[in-house]
């Protein structure tokens, strides 16, 4: 199976004439609540097999210390895998475990403040939940923006309104920025999801909650090479 | 009245041939949930006015843009006073805000993580609950250790059990680094606390939740050059 992945070298990113852009666009999000007992450092060695490529981990539960040890573990996974790693909201996490980026909500550190603590080729994407925040993080330079959520979804209880495919192709209209759609993504909406102009899709529950996250990302994978070949 | 406090100054500590050890004596930690809807920034300029000497941001309740942004505010009121902020637990927020230290409990980010991180001339203190935790904070090269919890404290409701005055005075015969124990401490106590070897006193609810932040802070204070007269 050929998962036409470019691979993200961190030390190749950060010298700018042979910038390698990161493939977002089987972009897989991190919940251990959702994982059902099983470790999530396995769920996402599976997810990779089946065609990830990208990760954040985003675990608001975590300590800090236990939040490190994770990120650190999902590194030992990805790094051979050439996939990376981004962390959400914690900066000084992604720093201290030499991750590839950051994620900030609109209540996180705001971008200008990541991009003076960050190194150059660092990747720094923000959650957009409306055209406004979008427009905005385009014009901060936000490596990806976070369309969010496209549809309803039961994993964040403290999100916006849904876009819907509406609101998303209407960010589309608007900004050059590489997007990436989340929330309530899976197979059956995924192709309707990338002709609204996402260059990525976001997933949580649809691949870890799945019996079989490795199948659900490689059916997930196949969709997005259908829709943009 | 003569505070005496030496006027902290990062700039200055930075150079280590002329580093002024920061003032730990009277050392407040926030919580705005016991400011019973006073804004913090104006219960902290009281505190520093009645002879506060460092403080603490700690509210693990905030989203991290809204703690860069009381990070901010704080150091408006602080730095005129040559008071030192420290933030808990959140490197990057410090290091955004440019404040002058973190500090870090057992859960949080490893010390030696912080100093890979952070500038020289950085505070960086390390909560401990128990002899050993103290002697491997001095071991790593804390800048100084709270003591935590000396007795037991409404504020916090993940503490281990008290140490005692007894256990304070068992880490102070261990260890040289400075102390600031932490827990239950209140002016009727206060001079036992810098008996048995704390070389400071760090308050949450006894400032922060009196009647009369400033004349509660200047009564500790008068406590603390009583006692070490």
């Amino acid at each position: 199976m050929n998962l036409r992945r470019k691979k993200w070298n961190t030390a190749r990113a950060s010298r700018k004439d042979e910038r390698v852009k990161p493939d977002y666009s089987l972009y897989l999000v991190t919940d251990r609540a959702l994982a059902r007992g099983r470790p999530l450092v396995e769920l996402v060695r599976e997810a990779v097999a089946g065609g990830v490529t990208c990760v954040q981990l985003r675990e608001k539960q975590l300590g800090t210390r236990e939040m490190l040890a994770e990120a650190r573990a999902l590194l030992a996974v990805l790094r051979p895998a050439g996939v990376p790693l981004i962390i959400n909201d914690r900066v000084d996490v992604a720093l201290a475990a030499g991750a590839d980026g950051v994620h900030v909500g609109q209540q996180d550190m705001p971008l200008a403040d990541v991009r003076r603590l960050t190194p150059r080729g660092w990747i720094v994407g923000v959650s957009a939940e409306s055209l406004a925040d979008a427009e905005q993080a385009a014009r901060g330079g936000a490596d990806y923006i976070g369309v969010s959520p496209v549809f309803a979804t039961p994993t964040k209880t403290d999100t916006a309104l849904p876009l819907g495919l509406a609101g998303l192709r209407a960010i589309r209209a608007a900004v050059q920025t590489p997007l990436v759609a989340i929330g309530g993504i899976h197979p059956d909406n995924a192709a309707a999801v990338l002709r609204a102009g996402a260059d990525g899709l976001a997933v949580v529950s649809a691949i870890l909650a799945a019996e079989n996250p490795r199948q659900t990302a490689a059916d997930l994978r196949r969709i997005i090479q259908e829709t943009q070949a």
